[in-house]
């Protein structure tokens, strides 16, 4: 059994239970959340949900959602549940992989599907059970696409977070199959290449694509202390739980 | 026969003849040129290379470039010639169809190819024959795409330049077929979402994806005079001819 940890995030409001090593979410997940569009009444599903913090920081800044994860590891299906309770945000945590959903899932569509699909490909297994399942790329990020796509309503978004160099896979994943495609480069200083995107698409949908403007998260040139170097936009979304706008219109 | 124009660029410094109506070469073409990573002694090859404008600012800033144009219109291939020998640049120019290109061409590779494929699609026709052939998209983006990889030598560049909204036809256009992927975003303002997108991808590499901060063009919030109100590096690329670092490395 691992060591469990808790972790404070948008200002301590949310308490996560996650491992002290291997997987473990961190500002990734909170931008995933702040950039979905979901509305109060709306069904949102994580595929990949980890120990929950992406749907439960979305469920903290946006109440009355009917909220769903979906995991495959049995430690971080528990701990979202458990995270789930301990903040008082209803979340129904499914346990199963997302290229066989579980039937009670592969029956609905959602409104939103938010995913922040693993970042390393393959290679040596980390020698921690939790970061080899969720940081090894055992399931193609085409097939995460797809499982999103499949579990969305005709003119539902699907919001990815990704490592900007796996756009490529991303967009691959979307074409011919999505429109409304948005791409939210996030840059770690301005005038630096983005390290993560933030990617919204929409089923069903024909408008054209856009390249936002770079989310950029910290604010001097170089690395100072990190917690106090924040651009003020980062530290409204990563701390005070803002939106990110990406300009996307909220559909009932 | 269309009214035929002399354009200053580069401060004047290149004279191009071009239809005062129909279509015409700008800004794009010069930073299309700007961007291509092309060293003395190398040969580069411009699809659609129109009234030459694009490879005629590369072989200004670059002397002993190998340039070539290929170009499917008549008055445009002529015109081509014609600026290449009023701007004293060794420019041969093509007239052919890129989807079937001369057989001199298809003998050949070159270490660049760079291509400003037209930015409409079908619809109505224009009234002017310019106009028609070079804004209506005849040939499918995907298909420039594949004649300049097919042009281009192993580990060789290609650099295009499209509508940002266009982007997710040039990845489809480059997966699995190029690698070491670099978009530079070209915004008009800061914090506005890309107008235009520049995408360099080398033939046969399997480096990363890169998204790189956003070439912004114009200082002012709003629009001004349109003249003064280029950024520092716009000015640079458009007026001075340098170059766009888009950080690819100029191979020999």
């Amino acid at each position: 059994m691992s060591d469990i940890r808790i972790d404070g995030f948008l200002d301590g409001r949310l308490r996560i239970a996650q491992p002290a090593h291997g997987y473990r979410a961190g500002a990734d997940a909170v931008m995933l959340a702040a950039a979905c569009p979901a509305i109060a009444g709306q069904a949102v599903l994580e595929l990949g949900c980890g120990a929950g913090t992406a749907s439960l920081c979305l469920g903290l800044r946006v109440p009355g959602l009917d909220l769903t994860g979906l995991e495959r590891q049995l430690l971080y299906a528990d701990l979202a549940r458990q995270n789930a309770t301990v903040n008082r945000i209803a979340l129904t945590v499914l346990t199963g992989d997302l290229a066989r959903p579980p039937a009670d899932l592969r029956a609905r569509v959602f409104d939103h599907v938010i995913m922040n699909p693993p970042y390393f490909l393959g290679g040596t297994p980390a020698p921690d059970p939790g970061r080899a399942g969720a940081r090894r790329e055992e399931t193609p990020l085409s097939l995460w696409i797809d499982a999103g796509l499949r579990r969305l309503r005709q003119g539902g978004w699907l919001v990815v977070i990704q490592r900007a160099d796996r756009l490529e896979g991303v967009m691959a994943g979307l074409s011919g199959r999505a429109g409304g495609i948005t791409i939210l480069p996030v840059a770690g200083r301005a005038g630096h290449p983005a390290g993560r995107v933030l990617v919204a698409a929409r089923k069903g949908a024909r408008s054209p694509l856009r390249l936002l403007a770079p989310l950029i998260t910290h604010a001097a040139a170089s690395h100072a202390r990190d917690a106090e170097d924040l651009t003020a936009l980062a530290r409204a979304v990563l701390r005070n739980g803002a939106p990110i706008d990406m300009g996307i219109a909220k559909v009932p």
